[in-house]
């Protein structure tokens, strides 16, 4: 998505370690014109899913799950990184353990939220190792859901995350893939989601 | 807002100890159409305040900010709960003491998105005890920049967060208020946003 890629070759910024910064656009400042562009997009290239939920992580996957949810006219759930004082129903949980903190989180949501009859469209910011995403479709899997695919904006496509997917046979779509990080250049796949 | 109190009356669930459950549609699964509507009407009220950022604290602070920042184009940014590995730059911190779990946790923004000369709104789905506002006013004022005004879906009006921000000068607008929940039964301040 050529306004996605543009903002990050403007504002994104390179760290060590593999590591993009968009922290001025999705992940701490918002640009919520952007976010509703991404949202639609993904949901545009899964209209035809019969996608009955969105679901995604917080933080920083709520703002383009919302978006998308909307375009598709479903709910949007946010699965919680931290047990909430009024969460007392059955949770669906899952292990997602995390590469660069080397810790491992749980991640839940409530049970009812999710049945068999759904067919959720995955949301989130970035794919790297998958680890996120692997927990979601997890929590999906307990609640006998299916997983019509993941929308991501911006896939580190020299990670295993998307291999990780593709394996489950799940499709991903990524609005922006990143080819390399080195010498503080930031290479895209040059193909459009 | 009757679009948001018809919601609560119908959705609603009250626990024990004077708690509200919007998990349906609010800070769990979220409505998007509910949401937009009511960024929507935020953004309205505060019209003509000359607001260059709306800002608010993850998680379910994200939806609601995001449409009333979209309604008045101007970024958004959320609050960290948490340090994040990329926030390697000069943060604004506030400490925020959380009555029902009883842990003092610190709340973060990187220092380069607020500056003396932003006019800010602050979103939230829930005021409360008022602590966690106290908080993001206190990042607003160590960057200098002036607080226009907060929005807040729904306000528990008997708890004291309405009196500890006015007593600032700052105007508070909820769009529901809630007067009491004694023995599961939701009573509404019966006053319009």
């Amino acid at each position: 998505m050529k306004e996605l890629t543009d903002r990050i070759k403007n504002n994104g910024r390179v760290l060590g370690e593999g590591v993009l910064k968009v922290d001025e656009f999705i992940t701490h400042q918002v640009d919520p014109e952007l976010m509703d562009a991404m949202g639609k997009r993904l949901a545009e290239v899964f209209a035809d899913k019969k996608i009955t939920k969105v679901v995604t992580i917080e933080a920083s996957g709520i703002a383009p799950a919302v978006y998308a949810a909307q375009a598709l006219n479903v709910p949007m759930i946010f699965a919680r990184k931290s047990k909430s004082l009024t969460m007392d129903e059955e949770l669906l949980t899952a292990s997602v353990y995390s590469f660069t903190k080397q810790v491992t989180s749980t991640i839940s949501i409530s049970r009812k939220f999710l049945s068999a009859e759904d067919n959720v469209l995955l949301v989130d910011d970035f794919l790297a190792n998958g680890q996120a995403a692997k927990g979601l479709i997890e929590l999906c899997q307990q609640a006998g859901a299916s997983v019509a695919g993941i929308g991501i904006l911006i896939e580190k496509s020299f990670q295993d995350g998307r291999q990780l997917i593709e394996d489950m046979n799940i499709p991903v779509v990524s609005l922006a893939r990143i080819a390399s990080l080195h010498d503080g250049k930031i290479i895209f796949i040059e193909e459009d989601a």
